[in-house]
């Protein structure tokens, strides 16, 4: 299901493959965040033609609206919105502590109230399988713990113990059940533990005893320094299983995609791309630039020379200065789909360099050129 | 510059075709507004893809935002915003009057404060044409008075007199400057009277005089009712020339194109399909829906079945309501284009009607089935 094509020879970085119900993905990989059933401004075909062909969609988000219900009448969330490439689903525990201003832990399950109308819901571990059984996911996350970064140390061994329960059971569930469409779904733990290396170690035992197909990073990105974050990411790359698809939750800039592909990180999920592209910020081969900036209104030279995308060749940045100034959605449009481009321009040309065995040099002269 | 390929056999619906500089405009034709350099939500491209070759865009907005320096710079508005159809301005007397809190006229032109920054401008009738220079139009419109429904009668005589001293004015500017780029740019008098048959006659013959190359209808679509408006329409078709194109500005409605395509007009602009669009309200051959309504959270059939248009038959109604509901950007795109696609339809197929000789049975049974 996950085949290693390359291993880079001086870091942790690899190159792979992981076999979908709905398509092989290469990896690393970068999935685009499709909260409610959409990229944000963008169509399904929009997304094939950048390359992608995994998204990321929430499962708390989906349940909310448009409803299981509704999900089940068109067999699934691919046939309701349109799209043919796979689908991930995050399990809604992050988006539980985020979102909701009210929720209770019990050894069974959460209760939470919506953040759209204070309705009470309950999830239990199987319960959020059921819905991702329901959505079609092709892979399903577990339901976990998330505490923010400065939780208590007791919080997060509450959390590490909770989160292990809750991953046998949702595995259990799903083994049991088997998958609700005539496609697999498979499901992936989260290591939860915050910055403690021993929580971290402990979380990621306990899971790797399930033997699960693939293995997720969660807990990061929610606060904490970012040299924790790395720290983390690298103290778990001599713990995780090599042989299984890692996935790091939440993360990140184009610098944090280099240092954890090349700690052994396989696939991301972030939302910078997207919602940064909606505030006027891109991402260029010389660096972040916000399109909103006087200095743009009568720069006729492409977004990106150095993006081969089209999007990014054919708009001016003055045309797409001009659409921001007078918010016109097209630009937000424009800006979206080229740091798409951007960032899986990045993840392509991190896998190329590592087949070329010359990972550690092209992110040199990355990240030099991007920090320039 | 401007053919009658045949003309209907029992109403003054003609199909015709118009010559610009960025190519043959079909004839009757609806141009979708793109006032700010876009189609509200839709690339370039996806407009060709609908079938329009001709756009509406601003010249009061234009002037404003993003300025004639920068049009410039691109050698036109065509460069700028990435578009090789035709483009034709409105010339800002209708903006002047309806977003101006403050305006002036005197003989010589009209002084305004910007809607958004308070800012004094004037525009004299050469500037106007000057402006549409800068922006490269394949079709300008002259600076016109275009007075609200319940102006009186005085200002409605003296609108009439001052617009046709703006268009000699504009039309003779034009004459002796010529087109800035190397293409030609033609330019439409506006025949103004408010429902006075006799002011409209006035309007039409002082204009007529001036021969140009086509003509519009203004002053309609601005507060009258609506049996006015399809009656001055209908007086003017006994009196405008029957060889050069007709345009009636800022309408309207579908029923209203095949009532004002029967009395002859060739050429409509209108908000309505991609303003309504925005709102969620959708046309389709059994009238019009609108999406947030909670009947088609379920409904899994195609937007608009009898619609060929890719979008409407490849996402379901439940699907877009669900956009709606989440406030996807995707929403309001799809919807855009749906509504256009209808719109595009529309004159096209009146126009096949014409051919056929048909046009009054068709027109009947496309009004049976939308009004259903």
């Amino acid at each position: 299901m996950f085949i290693i094509n390359k291993s880079c020879c001086s870091t942790s970085a690899r190159v792979g493959e992981l076999q979908t119900a709905h398509g092989t993905i290469k990896t690393p990989a970068f999935m685009p965040i499709g909260t409610y059933a959409a990229i944000k401004t963008l169509s399904t075909d929009e997304i094939k033609n950048l390359n992608y062909n995994l998204v990321l969609s929430n499962t708390y988000h989906l349940y909310l609206r448009p409803g299981t219900e509704i999900l089940e009448k068109f067999n699934g969330l691919h046939n309701f919105m349109n799209w043919d490439g796979a689908i991930l689903t995050d399990s809604g525990g992050y988006q539980i502590y985020s979102l909701s201003e009210f929720r209770k832990i019990d050894e069974n399950g959460v209760e939470f109230r919506s953040h759209l109308d204070g309705s009470k819901h309950y999830f239990t571990p199987e319960r959020i399988v059921e819905i991702q059984r329901s959505i079609g996911s092709d892979i399903m996350m577990v339901l976990d713990v998330c505490p923010p970064a400065n939780a208590s140390k007791e919080e997060h061994i509450k959390a590490v113990q909770t989160t292990t329960e809750w991953a046998k059971r949702c595995l259990s569930y799903l083994e049991t059940k088997g998958p609700k469409y005539n496609f697999d779904q498979i499901i992936s733990p989260i290591i939860q533990g915050g910055t403690s290396e021993k929580l971290r170690k402990m979380s990621a035992e306990q899971l790797i005893d399930l033997d699960a197909k693939m293995y997720a990073i969660g807990g990061l990105a929610v606060g904490e320094p970012k040299e924790d974050m790395l720290s983390v990411v690298n103290y778990l790359d001599g713990i995780m299983p090599k042989n299984k698809p890692r996935y790091l939750m939440g993360v990140g800039t184009p610098e944090d995609l280099i240092n954890c592909i090349s700690m052994g990180v396989d696939m991301f999920d972030c939302v910078i791309p997207t919602r940064n592209a909606r505030n006027g910020q891109l991402f260029t081969s010389n660096g972040k630039i916000n399109i909103r900036n006087a200095k743009f209104r009568a720069d006729d030279s492409p977004i990106d020379s150095n993006n081969d995308n089209i999007i990014s060749q054919n708009y001016t940045k003055a045309y797409l200065h001009h659409l921001f100034r007078t918010e016109e959605i097209l630009g937000y449009r424009i800006a979206t789909q080229h740091n798409l481009s951007f960032y899986n321009n990045l993840v392509t040309n991190a896998a190329k360099a590592i087949q070329k065995n010359n990972f550690l040099s092209w992110s040199k002269t990355f990240l030099n050129n991007y920090n320039n």
